[in-house]
């Protein structure tokens, strides 16, 4: 029997999250498998990742591609495990696994599901939270399935210091792309030109005219759009995009913590210049995550592509991890510390 | 030497279209070509078209897909028009042509550029201003181009009884779609019911929320949609598309007539749904134009299409007739007759 710390939805938020929206609570949990339990697993989370996405979860709306958090109960996501025991023959103690898991330092897996076995030599465990995880297989699609990059275009990602906005960028710069980022502090946007190789990046807190801004850092015009922000930034895009240029709508952050959302405004340039705007959520191309897989440990390993990471530490910490993300007081990918090795 | 009523804008006009923005001034012409004009045409206008577009080219925006009016010249645009006088040996008096002409009642057409010899026995001349003309052809791109109509998908069509949207409906019913339709009269709706075949349609301006009529109407869902309102049209058809769906934007005129824009709130659904929306203009398709004139022809010979036009009677009516267009204040497509034969 030891302790396990848990991280409960006490009730739903429909403007801006509050620590106290979450709960954290001290609860314990006995180390064993019902021998009956055919196929389950039970793992000692390390890491566990805060992605906007969940937000929509604790607005309690129904119809979305994943159903809300209930209050009272657990909030789950993905993470980075440790098998502690297994009755399944495919995991053995020991073994880390990229996992579905819950927010608590120890959760049993039904059936091994959404478990698979990582190597903690090949790279640091959280990069399959971020770089390796959903937000990296996110960038990927996006960029090759949506937006389809040419030698020559001009790519604008807002949050890019974000989970996926910095992986867009570093990926483009390969296809001989010119990269433009937005994001919300000097700090990023050091980053973004000094270590992740955008051309140009704006701290758009800092900039009274967003579309004079775009004007400024992209003197050919947008081509691609990788639209992480919605709201303002979106119409500001929508002012500086060429003709035929695309859109690939990813996120929208700027609204999902705000009760009155902002409207946009400017979608008659669709028409004028004749641009698509498509959504996408990466579940539908999972078919291509061995090839995203490929290149992207390709790319790690050659050092063409670097990844920042923004750990919290501990779960008692994880409520004020997921406010900090939806404000972007965050810099880089926000994962929570559960337990270090 | 004969009189040459003429249209002329006076100014640009940021809000509402006003008939003062516009002039209509009694000059004259003669009725003769210079012997060394090469090519050209003199042709008296028949039909002149009033189409939603125009209304961009008064607010004297530049820099979008055509240059806006010149305050003090006169309207140009598509027309019916008959030959009174040519140096081109591909046309002869007595023909008639559907043009790129001037809102007047005689024009030169210098080198006779965009004059098509239509045949006055096969359908009414009008019909190369609406379904045989840019109009028609802007149906035909957005459904089979851009949307891509299946067997049992639900369509809906804003602006259902304008020169486009009627025929859109009309097209798709051949496809096998269930098609649903909004517009701003009891009329219009009885019209899209009983003579265009439309399965469903509603008045939006009967509607407290269009969002629950839509719903209404459309039972399984919008699998694509017509958009040519914009606004808190398109706000509503985003709450109600399905996965996947398609949006093809074709116009948005619920915008084009007021100063403050209303702001779209409900794009993250593109995100959810994975919806594709994509702004398009006729003019990059127009090597269809061949395969368009034959299936309309086709479609109008074995009565599948209807098309209902506004006639509004001489040039001095013309800038009332663009300032009802606006307002949705006509039934149908909206011609500008300026010569009876």
């Amino acid at each position: 029997m030891v302790r396990n710390k848990q991280v409960i939805l006490k009730n739903y938020s429909s403007a801006v999250l509050k620590e106290t929206d979450m709960e954290v609570v001290c609860g314990e949990v006995l180390l064993q498998l019902e021998p009956g339990s055919s196929d389950d697993v039970l793992v000692r989370n390390l890491y566990l990742s805060a992605d906007p996405y969940m937000r929509h979860r604790i607005n309690g709306v129904q119809g979305s591609y994943i159903p809300p958090f209930t209050p009272g109960q657990l909030l789950d996501g993905f993470g980075v495990s440790k098998v502690v025991m297994s009755n399944n023959p495919n995991f053995k103690e020991g073994d880390y696994v990229s996992s579905w898991t819950k927010w608590e330092e120890y959760s049993i897996i039904p059936g091994g599901k959404q478990l698979t076995v990582v190597d903690p030599a090949v790279c640091p465990l959280s990069y399959h939270l971020g770089c390796l995880g959903m937000p990296g297989f996110t960038a990927y699609v996006g960029l090759y399935e949506i937006l389809k990059p040419k030698k020559g275009d001009t790519l604008f990602v807002s949050a890019a210091l974000g989970a996926v906005g910095q992986l867009v960028g570093q990926l483009a710069k390969e296809e001989g792309v010119y990269v433009v980022g937005s994001a919300g502090s000097q700090k990023k946007i050091d980053l973004l030109k000094n270590k992740l190789r955008y051309d140009a990046a704006f701290n758009y807190k800092e900039e009274p005219n967003l579309s004079a801004a775009l004007r400024k850092c992209c003197p050919r015009g947008i081509d691609m759009d990788f639209e992480n922000a919605g709201g303002k930034m979106l119409d500001a895009v929508l002012e500086n995009m060429n003709v035929f240029g695309r859109i690939a709508v990813c996120g929208m952050i700027s609204q999902y913590n705000k009760g009155e959302k902002d409207g946009v405004t400017n979608l008659y340039n669709l028409i004028n210049r004749r641009i698509t705007m498509r959504g996408f959520l990466q579940s539908d191309f999972i078919h291509l995550r061995p090839k995203f897989m490929e290149l992207m440990s390709k790319y790690l390993k050659a050092n063409k592509v670097v990844y920042i990471e923004d750990f919290a530490d501990g779960l008692e910490n994880a409520p004020a991890a997921l406010c900090r993300l939806m404000k972007g007081e965050n810099t880089g990918k926000q994962v929570i510390t559960v337990a270090k090795e």
